[in-house]
């Protein structure tokens, strides 16, 4: 078993709720809606991503033997819901934003329609598989504002949350921009390029730094990359220009230097000298060690000639905002709208759809939250992606998605560009879902 | 496959380095050390968690034959190699604190000792397995010293970091003391107790909440939990009360109400009246709805009568600190210390081992981190785990994991019992270990 596939990936309430639902019979069409209540501070948009994986887990959804065992032994389910378990599958509509969508609070990114029982079920993983890349894309599309045409890989699946965080994190990354990834594994899954250079246990292991650059650089001559920070940078930069004509007799290109630690402006600066005076103008910077978009963002405002960035812990992790306030909430049942009240969570009840504006140069101007099946100015952010739990279309290939996240930035207005001065955007609630919020309160307090 | 067992959960770097040392014939016998360089600022102290996956992962470690064809494919390895890989397995020693030791920066938590080129490879798995259940374990440990005696449980599963990382916080928590999770697949892989109650979306699926009581209560009617804060928590409390004595003319007993939002403390208390005022005293209040240790020690302060906290993100991303500074290096190779020297990720050398001592009443007093052989004074928190490959014993079950924990917690001096304010703790580098690493020194400056 893939643990990533299992339906057990759920809370217990989810199980009850199923339970009491066939008990008394609802099971009618519901409607949920997987949206971000606000932005997370120092976020000024967000970028949609997960997508693929949400619909693959509902395309194959179903109850193993074992999980079926498992569930009859537990006692806590009587036999008719385990023979609903058993046949289950998702029959239902989904509708959502395409992959590398810029959105903000309010906009409902995924719709799920099915019956009540099974839609509800699927909400913990649905956000838990959302949540995680849309974090990830979006933390990768501040690194990219903060330095454009720069090669930016994915360094951190070691501090990532577990193997499917990793994953997916090098996925997110890819998909808003990055040029790739240090996890092997996402190659063989995805296709998505991978990058590696050498660690310092492979210097330390060696008692002569010199010995081990010419000894790497035999057995891996392709994009060569030398880290030159396990004792003294400059020191092991005269090193690499003493070793670059030796291997170029043997028809090898030292391609680039990683700094890891240290002061990256000083030190590039210091190591670009030492290569440029030593005939060695090609040799390309790379720099890597904590870092995140402002420091990256300070790194280039000072120009210094640095090539390309590692980032690790603080993209596959989004560090400074780990977490979206991202939920599914039921918006409609039997096509009655519904809508929680609670203290500081109220929502818009309804199916809604997203309707975007554009200034004359294409940047985004304004969106408007409205009611599935009104018509508004401007472009539909929400398409249809499963009916009847099969796919509409096949699913977009990841230069697909990667050509609309490169669009979507490059559409982002000035005050949005600014990963460190957050920005504001307008998001208007349409008047006729105005009107309806107002329409479920006033039947909610005749309930009360 | 399940993509947590892929030996290519490692970067690029780490083949490379593989490649590398096979054609230099550097497959001596490494020893690499996982420890943390500096606390999470707020922590006082660091729970390790993991070592179980950890060391099934290893127990299994094998290049399956697609993985093997991917990596010919990719043109980046040479036949040797490849060969190399098809029948690797880990054959190699692993020392480590069993789970559940409270630990400090610069103590080995493990240590793989194995032929250089697959004692490499293993680093960016290890790292993310160990980093996260010990990240989440230390979190709630956090917890469990702010509200002794609650109930507390994990409902964190969604917006944890993709599936693995849902599971493992639930299994971490569960060390640390919790008293189990909402996710139902632990409940089937570790038989960690689950709890489930019902959501908000149950009440608003119903046109009129007391319904909506009734008839969950008839269809789950076992540890029956009702949430009342969907629209006015008093108001439900009222219902509550109005719907016990018809419940319990069919020997239905509601155990607790749930509060998810608005002020807790307040509502704990104008809930309790009711209840109690109603005749409903047994009914205990379980809170929810993004608590985090901070919040939880207030509320426990205040004397709110609450008995039970549901804690979700905060937990299971360890929301304000989601990256511990943990490390994977080389520390002896061939028999002869190595160390990593640059700016501010200095390391110390050696094969270690950590010495704690106790004052009278049984609390942790102070730690020495040695080499490896020496003997001081206290107990020591390395112990084998495998030899040669092999388990030196049987994996401890979580039972025993749950009360070495709850003793470790019990030990902390007062000065790091307050989860709000970190006190210190002392923790020395022993003399020999400080005479090596001048050694050592002296050693790379002769090479310099």
């Amino acid at each position: 078993m893939n643990i990533g596939d299992s339906p057990l990936l759920t809370d217990l309430y989810q199980l009850n709720m199923m339970q009491a639902y066939l008990a008394n019979g609802m099971t009618g069409t519901a409607s949920f809606e997987l949206f971000v209540r606000r932005l997370p501070p120092g976020r000024s948009f967000l970028m949609a991503a997960g997508l693929e994986q949400a619909v693959d887990w509902l395309a194959s959804f179903r109850f193993s033997a074992d999980e079926l065992a498992y569930l009859e032994k537990s006692g806590r389910f009587d036999a008719a819901m385990l023979d609903h378990l058993a046949t289950l599958r998702f029959e239902g509509d989904v509708d959502a934003m395409p992959e590398g969508t810029v959105f903000f609070p309010h906009e409902p990114i995924l719709r799920v329609t099915a019956p009540l029982p099974l839609a509800q079920l699927l909400e913990s993983r649905l956000i838990n598989l959302i949540q995680l890349q849309s974090l990830v894309a979006t933390k990768a599309a501040r690194v990219m504002l903060a330095a454009p045409g720069k090669t930016l890989v994915d360094f951190g699946f070691r501090r990532a949350h577990g193997a499917e965080a990793g994953l997916m994190a090098a996925r997110a990354a890819y998909v808003a921009g990055f040029a790739g990834t240090a996890t092997v594994l996402a190659e063989m899954l995805w296709g998505i390029p991978i990058y590696g250079t050498m660690a310092h246990s492979y210097v330390q292991a060696h008692e002569d730094e010199s010995v081990a650059f010419e000894s790497f650089a035999r057995a891996r001559p392709d994009n060569l990359t030398l880290l030159i920070d396990t004792y003294d940078p400059e020191a092991a930069a005269r090193k690499v220009v003493a070793l670059a004509p030796k291997l170029a007799r043997d028809d090898i290109v030292i391609r680039s230097v990683r700094i890891d630690s240290g002061d990256l402006v000083g030190l590039s600066r210091r190591v670009r000298a030492i290569l440029d005076a030593g005939g060695c103008p090609d040799i390309r910077i790379f720099v890597s060690g904590g870092l995140e978009e402002g420091q990256i963002a300070a790194i280039v405002e000072s120009g210094a000639p640095i090539d390309g960035y590692g980032v690790g812990t603080a993209l596959t992790t989004s560090q400074d905002q780990p977490v979206l306030d991202i939920v599914y909430k039921l918006q409609e049942y039997e096509g009655v709208a519904r809508r929680k009240r609670s203290a500081a969570k109220q929502t818009f009840p309804g199916r809604k759809q997203v309707w975007r504006t554009r200034a004359a140069d294409g940047t985004i101007a304004g969106d408007v939250v409205s009611l599935d099946g009104e018509t508004l100015s401007g472009e539909t952010l929400l398409a249809p992606v499963m009916r009847g739990g099969e796919r509409v279309r096949r699913d977009p290939s990841l230069a697909d998605i990667r050509a609309r996240a490169a669009a979507e930035l490059a559409a982002l207005p000035k005050a949005l560009r600014d990963p460190l001065h957050p920005g504001p955007y307008r998001v208007e609630i349409g008047t006729a879902l105005h009107d309806l919020t107002a329409a479920v309160d006033r039947r909610i307090a005749a309930h009360g």
